[in-house]
């Protein structure tokens, strides 16, 4: 039960934002015990004023991403799902945009809601394209089809792509439909203001982008939502059914809580990561490793191509799965096993300084196995 | 962001299966950085072999409850929910025991699925009325009515009963209908043999009853079910739709892990927790405080009431919180702030030493407010 990886450098997409500030770590170990956190509670979770949620999910989440409403989930999906399954009559659609995380499909899925997906510009940026939204609602119209929901993933996970929320929402505007924004990789990263995005919904998720333990998320919403999304039991009054009464009741939300005045600094400062994430990327192509995705890149998470480390994968004896180890020997943990042609990283939590090493352990790697 | 009760006897019966061990708390450090339990995903959490996950799923929890199939949830409510929403057709009824946690009913409802209560034997002893589920279903069939599913909670929250689990299972033979049972206060505490209970599925919590930091909890199944429980998403075919894909991606459910070789040794001696107590019950009954729910006892859960505290608190400027407090004084913490006639209490954490301090607690305030 000890953890292996600890002390690398850390380029895994999924872990740079989620790593626990020193107040998490103290503030888990004083409440880890179960339903510690539910010590004073007067019927609900998110009214629990010690430790204070109640402000919490009152106030400082809704002022971080300026929305009316708030609620803590088990991660974003959950949110997605609890979202989907307020709103979406069965067997209506779901549109989604061609770069969006698999766990909206299974949202969808586990509401009995089908998916229509938008295209991308393909290869290399795979730009989301905004205009399909129109094209699939009228399509989905001609069919006798019911519209009930648009979302799009902002940034995606697979090549931080930030597509045009102004695009998507003046087309959901015109058909009346809300949106949703999947923020997972971007709310605890950088700052978002609903209002001014002008959605409907968003998810967040704790452990991908806001310095918190695993599993939590939360769902931001505008009030008019709140009766449907929130709605109140009709054998429990004060329990509200999407939630089944509680949701995060534990430690994942005190890590949450005790990261949060970090993380409401730190998105000040995204242009830094921007800057960061741009340098590597140059650095990155001047050794003929393609950046894909949006150029030039605005967010932490991308996505990378290089014919010449496949190459070398085909006569390595580790097969595809070399440059995973040919990294960890040099202290950089976050590649994905087996890939190599394209791999996925993450900017975030390195240093420059650490991501130089970075790039010097891919020219080294490349030099190396040189033909 | 400190915790206020710490050091205190604890006899909250929310709390006092889910204080952490040693080794959870040591491995929460090692494992609370966001998404770190997924350093060696291969696609699906309860695959993952470093750490265990794959093998504590397949193998030990499986083994401990003795169920063909298990899968890993956000808690006991969030695995009725998935059970609920994955056979229960909308609009059909589940029926319930009078005694049912209030999550029982979000969980239905959630679904859209309607609820049938059954009947209890009433005051003192609240001893549910298996045959009223037969009843229920004759009297449901005769409106035309669908029954999908018989809940029954072991034990219930509120008193501690442990109904017998044979007479349900036989009605839900004769009419061919799953059985669902609540173990939120038994698997973790007390042995449990799914199969020789007969029931089809059971929940568990793991922050109520295994000694881990919530939310965490698992479903046990039948495996006649696994392929509706634990269906494959048609976009994704590694994906289960009901966990969308994965739930406890993150500290709990190190916790729970962590915890698992206490918590297997514990339930080896629950003979000793009974008879600590039934021997705190006659102690209570000496002072006048009567036990309500089953007797004897055969669940550290139970409900007292006492008519002098009552008095005491009409008179009293603290008024219904005064015994809340002259406990808390007294080092001693779990009764519900504002509760004196009837409140609940669990001797599971407590040791016999402990429980003196208790029992003198309630004889020394009985004295010091005597008329």
């Amino acid at each position: 039960m000890r953890r292996k990886v600890k002390g690398l450098i850390n380029i895994n997409p999924l872990q740079t934002g989620g790593i626990l500030t020193e107040e998490a770590r103290k503030a888990l170990l004083e409440w880890c015990d179960g339903y510690s956190i539910c010590d004073f509670c007067k019927g609900r979770l998110e009214e629990i004023e010690n430790p204070p949620i109640k402000r919490f999910v009152e106030e400082e989440l809704p002022n971080f991403v300026n929305a009316d409403i708030v609620r803590i989930t088990h991660g974003a999906r959950e949110g997605m799902f609890a979202i989907m399954h307020a709103i979406c009559e069965k067997g209506s659609y779901v549109i989604v945009d061609a770069n969006a995380h698999y766990s909206t499909y299974l949202a969808a899925e586990r509401c009995g809601v089908e998916i229509a997906k938008t295209g991308n510009s393909g290869y290399p940026e795979y730009k989301i394209i905004e205009s399909d939204y129109a094209n699939l609602i009228e399509e989905l119209k001609k069919k006798g089809k019911k519209v009930s929901l648009l979302v799009l993933t902002y940034p995606d996970g697979n090549y931080g792509n930030l597509p045009s929320v102004e695009k998507v929402v003046k087309i959901a505007r015109e058909y009346d439909l809300p949106v949703l924004l999947n923020c997972a990789y971007s709310v605890g990263r950088m700052p978002i203001d609903m209002k001014k995005l002008g959605v409907d919904f968003l998810v967040a998720s704790g452990h991908k982008s806001m310095a918190a333990c695993g599993p939590i998320g939360f769902i931001a919403m505008r009030r008019e939502f709140a009766n449907v999304i929130a709605k109140k039991s009709k054998y429990f009054p004060r329990k509200e059914v999407e939630f089944l009464g509680c949701t995060v009741r534990g430690a994942p939300l005190i890590t949450l809580m005790a990261s949060f005045s970090h993380v409401k600094e730190r998105v000040k400062h995204w242009d830094e990561q921007v800057e960061k994430a741009r340098w590597f990327s140059r650095e990155m192509e001047k050794l003929g490793i393609k950046q894909l995705g949006e150029k030039p890149h605005s967010h932490d998470l991308m996505q990378f191509e290089s014919e010449e480390l496949f190459k070398i994968s085909q006569k390595h004896k580790r097969r595809g799965y070399f440059l995973y180890h040919e990294l960890k020997k040099r202290g950089i943990w976050g590649i994905k096993p087996g890939l190599t042609k394209r791999f996925k990283l993450s900017t975030y939590a390195a240093s420059k300084e650490e991501l130089k090493i970075v790039i010097d352990a891919f020219k080294d790697i490349l030099q190396a196995y040189k033909a």
